[in-house]
């Protein structure tokens, strides 16, 4: 919970009887011409009024009326291993942390490695991905946005994801298993054709396409940068509007 | 994130000029005597201090100096089954919310229906408090407390979720296996006393006692109300300090 200290108060009553006093002791003398009369009601002014102001900003601290909360949302990434979700997830994250905006980020290659007893059996990797949608939904119920990437291949998990959030965004990276295929430098399609992994999608297992996502990136036709446009502009429109 | 929106700001630029005006009226009227130069001196304040004063608002709204936030905590309960946990926990948890403080209300019985595929076996066990200590470390990360209750009977998976908050408080709920036993009116110890249970803490698994828990609570000796005030207490002195 965030709340103001006095000494915040404090300094905003002295920055403001700067500004207010000049302009009462500009006003006096404009009406009566008398230079001592102005600086003599101004002077009065400045210890009446201080002690006055801070009263006043610590009332006002206790009023919540007027202080809005930007509604928080998960966007989840998902598609193809070697999709770009990452990178462009990261990228997503970055901007959002620049305009001051409480995030956080998740990403199954961050996640996965705190529970090396996950394995990527599709009902492993529905379990993973429940919970992991769970998380996002309490941190967004908190007031946190969530930027979460995760291959996440199965509908099941990322419907159920969705459920549990209020505004869930599914941000698909539509490409083919041959781009993808082609992208990935870290061997990983290379791996699941000689059998060393198993239920690896888009290889020996499915990737479930999503219905209805709220955004799809031609993943093989768009920048990263121009794609990360497409997203916050559509952030902008739903829920980054404040005033 | 939090914002205050131009209208908080109207009002209190309104608010405030009421009190100012009347204080810089009365003080030109007490220097000159003068009742028609004090009334003309204030009406022309309220004009000109009145945007001034929205102005200077929204600066300050800018600038992030003073604006403190609260540490957040990880408030974790663990103790036999019918121990009193989630009675202790949700009396500290709603005298949390009166101070109105970002809390969030974690129960093994609410997060375990929404994964109805997780067993219970020790390995399973560990697996689900290990995801629920992830879970509350990412809430706290994002300052908001949160107040756990979970039997988490295996010291593996409470040392884990301790390992990854920042400040965790670890509640024992101290009582013995016969009096819980007496205490507990869903019948679950009757049930694993039959058999209908496996791997049931106190029955036919262990309970790994807390080594240096942060609060022990003489679950036998004290009333809820009284366990409250300790763990409260206890939060006041470490975390709750603000000025």
């Amino acid at each position: 919970m965030q709340y103001e200290t006095k000494k915040r108060s404090m300094l905003k009553a002295i920055s403001w009887r700067t500004w207010a006093t000049i302009t009462t002791a500009v006003i006096v003398f404009i009406f009566t011409g008398e230079f001592a009369l102005a600086v003599t009601v101004g002077l009065l002014e400045v210890f009446a009024k201080m002690g006055l102001y801070f009263f006043h900003e610590r009332c006002w601290h206790r009023i919540s009326y007027g202080k809005k909360q930007i509604p928080a949302f998960v966007l989840w990434f998902t598609g193809l291993p070697a999709s770009g979700k990452k990178a462009l997830a990261d990228c997503v994250y970055q901007r959002l942390v620049d305009e001051k905006l409480k995030v956080e980020r998740l990403d199954g290659l961050d996640v996965r490695p705190l529970f090396p007893e996950t394995g990527f059996s599709p009902t492993e990797v529905n379990r993973h991905v429940k919970r992991a949608g769970h998380l996002c939904a309490m941190l967004e119920k908190n007031g946190v946005i969530v930027v979460a990437s995760f291959v996440s291949p199965y509908r099941e998990s990322r419907v159920f994801a969705r459920g549990l959030a209020t505004n869930f965004v599914e941000v698909y990276m539509k490409s083919t298993v041959a781009a993808c295929e082609q992208r990935d430098d870290r061997g990983h399609y290379l791996k699941a054709r000689n059998g060393e992994y198993q239920h690896f999608p888009g290889v020996d297992a499915v990737y479930d396409e999503p219905v209805n996502p709220e955004i799809t990136i031609e993943v093989d036709a768009v920048s990263v940068e121009a794609a990360a446009d497409q997203i916050v502009n559509y952030l902008r429109t739903h829920f980054l509007h404040n005033g």
